[in-house]
């Protein structure tokens, strides 16, 4: 069997997550299953890094599934013709057997936009969290570093079913642009909902609700009342996966 | 009777332009007007500073309208509560009651967008012309300040019923960001599908298919024929008006 390995990127706007459900639920993944089946004349599953939550979006998803068909940059094309508008195959290749999207993955980029301008932008509307408050960038920044290194982030998610709450994050950026505040988290892996969470927490912190230094009391206490409101899903955006 | 000045935003996706259609029909135009009815408790006719096409958007398209209210801030804020996400009222005053803003307007800023990467970006599939080519800038800038000037532009519209096509363009921009061209067109006024015929010709000396001297032959021959093709809609931006 080979085993390939996808790049996709994807408008999450209309769908309800990657992770396929029942018939007539529209997912990334299953999106791109169906279309495997009519190309390759059989069920085919693929393998994602991980989910996205209804409405998060990818620049760069990794996915792999296995056929014993060889199959190149052609197919890639066919793929794409097949695609609704909003999803495309962006890299394909052959890849070693052992390569697992998931499990292989060492660890990952998010980036959250956040648009604290006055004026509407509609243009962003399906890409950004629209938060039209003063907000102190140091503050945030400070924040931060807290929150970076190997932590439990029980506080900062909604997952009940996965035991091990301990995540590394290796480096928060926070850079603002034309009134637009993108956070950037690299980590080895986050938890059900952990990325918006922090960045809602961060927007506390931001507009003075609350002081850097609780990051440290929130993180301790392990209890998701602790931090902050959970951002939409619509202004993240899965940004690259490494192996 | 007061004058009302609007500035307007709107993502032209999902609309068949500006201009106000028959019953049943999307339009910019059509759906504020049905807003300032619901508010005022009459019929208002508002002036745009000129249509625009389906699938074009607008970062402040200016229109006005008369009414005995007195109206303010908090009425901009009841207009964006009943507007649809891609419609939004960033700028309302009272203004001199001969203000139109059609008539009044002096120039106009109108830009375009084409995408030259070869990985599809879905995130601006709704604002941007795709177009995966090698482009040479430079030959474009040249053409474009043969296409400066007051000219009879017949060759770059498709409007039959305005007689007087002779316009001012009083500069051309274009620059290249991450592998997206935008074109900055600033004149005095344009006509039906001058800007997205410019561009389509200008893209064509871009690959080389026209040489930037063919415009004056284009100018001078005043047969649509002649010039380029037409990009599609949903690249181009009105920018700003100035009075």
């Amino acid at each position: 069997m080979n085993n390939y390995k996808m790049l996709i990127t994807y408008d999450g706007s209309r769908y309800l997550g990657w992770q396929k459900l029942g018939k007539g639920e529209l997912t990334i993944q299953g999106v791109i299953e169906d279309i495997l089946k009519e190309l390759l004349g059989k069920k085919i599953e693929i393998h994602g890094s991980g989910r996205t939550d209804a409405g998060v979006h990818a620049r760069a998803q990794v996915a792999n599934f296995k056929s014993s068909q060889l199959l190149g940059k052609e197919f890639q094309l066919a793929m794409n013709e097949k695609l609704p508008e909003d999803i495309r195959v962006i890299g394909f290749e052959k890849i070693s057997g052992e390569f697992h999207s998931r499990y292989s993955a060492k660890a990952k980029v998010y980036q959250y936009y956040v648009d604290t301008n006055e004026k509407a932008n509609v243009f962003m509307r399906r890409y950004t969290c629209q938060y039209p408050k003063e907000l102190s960038l140091e503050q945030m920044k400070q924040a931060a570093t807290y929150l970076c290194g190997t932590h439990d982030f029980t506080s900062f998610t909604d997952d009940k079913s996965e035991k091990d709450k301990v995540r590394t994050i290796f480096e928060i950026q926070i850079a603002r642009e034309r009134g637009i505040i993108c956070f950037t988290y690299y980590g080895d892996g986050f938890l059900q909902h952990m990325i918006r969470i922090l960045t809602g927490t961060l927007l506390e912190v931001g507009t003075g609700e609350k002081s850097p230094e609780d990051i440290l009391q929130i993180l301790e206490r392990r209890k998701r009342a602790e931090a902050g409101f959970m951002v939409p899903a619509k202004g993240l955006f899965l940004d690259k996966v490494e192996y």
